[in-house]
């Protein structure tokens, strides 16, 4: 059922520069695939070993699980493996909140920081060009499909930050207390690379700088993990919102 | 420089019941290694293609990029691998906030928890034996010298928390919502499995169920990634403290 073609397309998704190529990306799970099912995302193609799916029968290509072990990039593949097509960006609409990533590397941190803006109802997430691929497949599969719920986009940070005419927060080691600052309901939260935080150039564009304090007397660790750190962030923002 | 032995001894500590044996476990790079070597941990041997580290001299020793490769578990080692001893597990103090984790397995996960401790200023976690050693040379790299100053002991957390007289607080999808219901400083604070979250044995000796609320209107996600739910509630707990 598996062509060596299909199986060298497949494989060829692994590297970025295929996947924005032949506009293509893949999902894999049955839980991810069905999320990417129900939302907006175009099935290309679907691999499986049971038929659980809900999508046109033309599309869905049984296979032995020896063929979808072929295709997987996993270690213990899990039923099915799709390929979907990667939409055109939408429009990033300037209301409420954005989060705006600054050279985040890892593929867990970019898949677990769209669950979060999912979680606290963050449309839009703006990524600068170095940020790691959102339709890596680590990233998909981080994210649990909030990928279908959250927009991202890539593009220059500086110009858009410049274009923008609200508040940008980043956060520093040293900046105001998020815990006792206000905190509005419109802006850029910037958070940045795992090694080196938030660049030079976007750091001179932060209007707001703010930061998480530790607690204790003894010097303890320098930074916290840029996903954990967005967790906190977005939940001091949007408890913000709740009457007390 | 390098024996035939201390390669087999160095390789074979990527197997945790090769940790408990010898009772030594990895350290890598000079940030992490410089981090332990001021803790109490005790230097059990140094492999370094630098002379940067303050050491007793008979356990450094220099030696070429190329057998540095061939002893670390990183794509790209950077200076130095360290075989520190394990010490012997520290009665837990039952004051304040702990951490409990309940079958937590990934490498990462645990690290950044252990991180977010750290910062918080939680002294003692403990795991249920099932959760992933934080020995592992993944745990500790992402610690990122934050094991040097808390205490993580592995134990029955049915025993454990039956034997405890404190408020047990766990996160369930409906529970007390966290922004709102009262956090005291003493307690032990539970989060579950990646896939599972906390199991139904831990779940009944809850007595407090805690709850991140979503926001939006749209069904998001159905959870959030745990290392991420700790840092929300850690954050919340704390931010109690300070005067507002």
């Amino acid at each position: 059922m598996l062509s060596k073609n299909q199986i060298k397309l497949i494989k060829s998704l692994g590297q970025k520069k295929n996947r924005q190529e032949e506009g293509l990306f893949i999902v894999e799970g049955i839980k991810g695939i069905t999320e990417f099912l129900k939302s907006d995302y175009k099935l290309n193609n679907l691999w499986t070993t049971k038929s659980v799916f809900e999508a046109p029968k033309h599309l869905i290509n049984e296979i032995s699980e020896t063929e979808l072990n072929k295709i997987s990039s996993l270690k213990n593949p899990n039923t099915a493996l799709a390929v979907f097509e990667i939409p055109e960006p939408k429009l990033t609409q300037q209301n409420g909140l954005v989060v705006a990533l600054d050279d985040v590397r890892d593929p867990g941190n970019l898949g677990t920081i769209i669950r979060l803006c999912d979680w606290y109802n963050i449309k839009n997430l703006v990524c600068s060009v170095n940020t790691v691929d959102c339709y890596n497949s680590k990233v998909v599969q981080a994210t649990m499909g909030s990928l279908t719920r959250v927009n991202v986009q890539y593009l220059d940070l500086i110009t858009y930050i410049e274009a923008s005419k609200t508040e940008v927060f980043g956060t520093f080691l040293s900046g105001e207390n998020i815990y006792t600052t206000d905190l509005p309901q419109e802006g850029i939260i910037v958070l940045g690379n795992e090694a080196n935080g938030i660049s030079e150039a976007i750091e001179t564009m932060v209007t707001r700088k703010i930061t998480i304090p530790q607690f204790g007397t003894s010097k303890a660790t320098e930074s916290l993990n840029v996903a954990n750190a967005t967790a906190i962030v977005l939940s001091e923002f949007m408890r913000r919102t709740i009457e007390m």
